[in-house]
């Protein structure tokens, strides 16, 4: 397998409908790491006017994705994964950074750590994920 | 306490943007359980033409919040969650069915089923998911 | 793949020595589902006279194992679960009953109920808990 | 509250009849990191020589509760947490690192790496988890 690259991330990212809806983009792809940032806009909240947590979701579900992808390759599959929810998510942008902890064969396992930065230049910790990735050989998991 | 309707559920789900922007809806609510319906289209998909699992993340989130809601009135904050991803969401509707398990004072902890609709009329399991949600007593958690 | 019987279930089980040191049973095995129990005593506590969090944990990951091995046999490997802990474990035995979700060629994901059971014959739902399981299909994954 | 001393955790892990079974030890607590030992031994082992997943997740456990416990005090109940398994745990020590990502008044939410010690001096990350604590305020959470 050729390693993908960030162009590649881009091109990827830009393939998926609710990725482009949510306007989210690749910061930094590579080397057991992936970054991705969207800005945080009106139609991305909750009622208290925080990002929603299932922005939050779909950011550590991705990141995993791309992070994993940089050792696995393109054609994976989500495992699944977990987030906690630190604090409420108040800013202009979220930057999702993910890396890889393993990498085997057929698996990758991910840390993700989901920060916020505010308007003053600030980043916040919002939130922490961790998940697997599986290669897709085959029909069906 | 006055236990939440129907109705409060979803004024509530509409004052999430981000809920308007999936269009989401309450499907049922009441009695420590709590049911979100999308359609799927065009712009919540992933590469591959399958439903985002972002959109499944989020369909979690929010529904094990709303059947917390249920016990533990309006003033919550989704504590985490984990979502493992059974099979690719393929159909016209996710049906995101989530229930109390355990409710206390100040914490629930919610199971839910991520559910596709085909157009078949059959429904098939597309995720399982499980979280905590806490009361938002006091400034912070 | 011949599936496993009750029989070659316990032989396993009896293969473990944290299983026999936590002098765990298997008392129920097959068609997608595994119960495993073990009594409560004196040295499986926590500091407050409940059972430890960490046995609830053994007991979960195990019968998530288990579960998956009627579906997917003997070769496999846990990749990874999450418990939420829902009440104190105060009784007279620990039951955890798992059930697949999915199951299929690579990977079976469960649900256990870790119920615990009184001395006046009542059961009560002490902690819940949700995983995946891998086949261990070459050198490692 | 008076912030607890290595000593105090020392003699909370002894009062846990569970951890005095396995044989855990303190290594490091303070500042909103604790450190959990154990030796690999063969009552801890599952079928195949590695340690038991189940040892594992006691001591993503324990280990996240001890450092939750540097920022909440000793009165806390965890309240779940996820772990993933990376590499099979063959060596000589356990050694489990939690830190908290996150504390608040109510709940602290940490990460743990769970590290295995080879005899060759070599430490390997085995497991990833990752969880949160709450306090214990009042009969019930």
């Amino acid at each position: 397998m050729t390693a993908l690259t960030l162009e590649d991330a881009r091109k990827g990212l830009a393939s998926q409908p609710f990725s482009v809806l949510l306007k989210a983009r690749v910061a930094a792809f590579g080397n057991g790491a992936a970054t991705l940032e969207l800005d945080i806009r009106e139609d991305l909240l909750q009622q208290n006017g925080y990002l929603h947590g299932g922005v939050l979701a779909y950011a550590a579900d991705n990141a995993i994705t791309f992070a994993a992808g940089t050792r696995l390759g393109p054609a994976i599959l989500t495992s699944g994964f977990s987030i906690d929810y630190l604090r409420p998510a108040k800013g202009i942008r979220l930057v999702a950074e993910a890396r890889v902890l393993h990498s085997g064969r057929r698996q990758a396992t991910c840390r993700c750590d989901l920060l916020v930065l505010g308007d003053d230049g600030t980043t916040t910790l919002s939130a922490a994920a961790q998940g697997s990735v599986l290669t897709r050989n085959g029909p069906t998991s």
